[in-house]
């Protein structure tokens, strides 16, 4: 393709128009430079794009690269994705439910970036534990053991690579569009049958606003649904963290704590619900929880990529309590300040490639509605050292009222094609 | 500035706000790469500017490179700008007319790219025509001559030239805030003190909608009052070529012609309109081109800078009239078209650095509301063969109907700050 026929095509979104197949494969084509890419990104955010027009973007995005072949699992294999929230550890509890339901999960994730946490990073805390699998690793491990979570490789929509990268330093992320295409062609070509997507709602998500969350929950169902996949969306609140912990090492204690049904409740509810949708049996999964079938399912897994699970996790020389100044009910907990907090101490990366600090993190002993005396400790920071920790800060993040105590669910809506 | 400070930038222009000085300098740094500026650009294009943001880019812009400084010529010197329009050779007539009423002119001037083309191409048809002056020697040879006419240096507004070569590839043209910053830009760093702007309107112009046209005329108006420079803007018709010449040698030819009193009407008509505005005196104006003092001063021009006023211009060996099919009234004369057709015959350069043919062209007979008699002849085509010349895509220009004859006025409207 022609640099004209770019240009034209740039243009013509520009313009409000839907472009044709042909123009998004000139777009999307390798030899486009970054400027072209970056001013139809821009253009795309400005004036979205139909759903003909997203099925061929979506397309083009898997046809770019490798498309995992999954059919020797059986008819079904189940897939999860979270649109990323903080202290989201559901990966490792809802994997284990699922597969002590019996239905096989094989999973694809990537590395955090800002104030998400990675899954990769998560289960790179348990000592030993390896995420590098080659596709025959981590497709033979679904057949035996029944669960893999593993590095999603590169030659894997490599479109969305190069999209994912530049949307992140031309401020074109918050399209919805342009969020389920990316989200999509990685599910779509990671070849799972069974999909749950939990869209996280409200301040510490990707989109705050909920009419467009909700319909990038829309999209992406009638994307899974398009393409001969079975996929519900989980609208989940991010207001305040899931569950207390936030940390990588921190996160993986707290998930082997709710497998062993000693987990939080907003953190428990959601794991329950999403793993009842993959397994099609939301008693089943109950029961996996209940009876130990689910840690069990756990151990295994972890065991089958080299971790230890009953090696002691990597802990954090200092831990420093935040006290409450006043007595009440907490009001809210800014998830997205507690986030960049512990990014601050080491727990999270600014630039890909960063290292991490496992074992550094905060976790929360008080939710939004909880009741707090005055002096009870809101909260405890792990870090490096005490003069690491900012208390003030830390406490910042907490508001207390005099509101009404009581807990509130965390899953909103389900949403299918 | 870093990165973080760009893409918050760009968010907040896309998300509709106003940037402050300090975020735009963020945007303009030479560090910022292109794809960054591409997303910003198109972010304008969709979001606009508001007038202190938009004075602040033009003066960021004037700031990245050198300004001429003309204070040794006197209170007022007089510049003209057009922004672009086919067979356009009205700095050829005007220079001279208002030189000749005692008003000194100093014009830096681009290349031609695309269907329009340059001030300098045209000149360098002139045998021994030098467009490459030093400072220096330009300021001199106005303050000996009374004109001069020379490309812009890189080092003026080198901001303009990052971002006018983007604006090409990435279809963020057509946006006023960009067009008036561009023009306005090279205008204020160029030094004159007096200004006249010939903005084009219709089909063959840069901004097709009429409203924004006049908009833009306003914004360079605004731009340059706040500058301290006075500045009119002429509204132009330009749906048909300006005069009857296209190429080079040919439009030469025809601005000598209009200096002899015996140029089209159209051409005549805006000539001196604008040199009457830039000379503050339309009467003086007219009495130059009457007395031939105009012609004398185009002369001297031409001769400061080393061409021979005298010496016969390059000549195309093949001429092809192109008849007309039937009578009636030419209803339609189409400038684009036209363009188009003698740039495929060597006119005009596709790509930067193109070599370009000063020989060939296109002469047109018959303009809008013009009657003709079938068999007549609609134009003439000037080219290297015979064979290259496509009588029926020349006379596919031209729209023959029963219209009304008569002609309309070129200048539409005069705006000033």
């Amino acid at each position: 393709m022609s640099t004209g026929a770019v240009v034209a095509a740039i243009a013509r979104k520009r313009d409000g128009h839907a472009l044709s197949r042909a123009e998004l494969a000139a777009v999307l084509d390798p030899q486009t430079p970054d400027h072209q890419l970056a001013a139809f990104l821009m253009a795309v955010v400005w004036r979205g794009m139909d759903d003909a027009e997203l099925d061929a973007l979506v397309e083009l995005m898997v046809a770019s690269g490798d498309r995992l072949d999954l059919s020797a699992l059986g008819p079904v294999v189940a897939d999860k994705h979270s649109t990323g929230g903080v202290g989201d550890k559901t990966t490792l509890v809802v994997a284990p439910l699922v597969a002590a339901c019996g239905v096989p999960v094989a999973k694809l994730s990537g590395r955090g970036l800002g104030h998400t946490g990675g899954t990769l990073d998560k289960l790179e805390a348990i000592p030993g534990m390896r995420t590098d699998l080659t596709v025959e690793a981590f497709v033979d491990q679904v057949a035996r053991v029944g669960i893999a979570v593993a590095g999603q490789s590169e030659r894997l929509v490599p479109a969305d690579g190069r999209l994912y990268a530049l949307r992140d330093v031309t401020a074109t992320v918050p399209s919805v569009p342009l969020i389920a295409a990316s989200i999509m062609s990685k599910k779509l070509a990671a070849g799972a049958s069974r999909l749950v997507l939990d869209v996280k709602v409200g301040a510490g998500a990707l989109l705050t606003d909920p009419a467009q969350t909700r319909l990038l929950a829309r999209t992406m169902a009638r994307l899974g649904h398009r393409a001969g996949i079975e996929t519900t969306c989980l609208l989940s609140r991010m207001d305040e963290p899931l569950g207390c912990a936030i940390g990588n090492a921190l996160e993986v204690a707290e998930a082997v704590a709710t497998l062993g049904g000693d987990g939080p409740p907003d953190l428990t509810e959601l794991c329950l619900t999403a793993a009842g949708l993959l397994a099609h049996d939301p008693e089943s999964a109950a029961a996996a929880l209940a009876s130990g079938a689910g840690l069990n399912a756990y151990r295994r897994w972890i065991a089958a990529q080299g971790g230890d699970p009953d090696a002691p996790l990597p802990q954090a020389p200092a831990r420093v309590g935040v006290a409450a100044a006043r007595s009440g009910v907490v009001e809210s907990c800014d998830a997205r300040g507690l986030a960049d907090l512990a990014m601050a101490l080491g727990a999270g990366r600014v630039r890909k490639g960063d290292p991490i600090d496992p074992a550094v993190g905060i976790v929360v002993h008080r939710k939004t509605g909880d009741p707090v005396a005055a002096g009870d400790t809101l909260a405890t920071v792990h870090a490096r050292s005490e003069d690491a920790v900012d208390r003030a800060a830390v406490a910042a993040c907490f508001a207390i009222g005099d509101g009404p105590a009581g807990s509130r669910p965390v899953v909103l809506e389900v949403i299918r094609a």
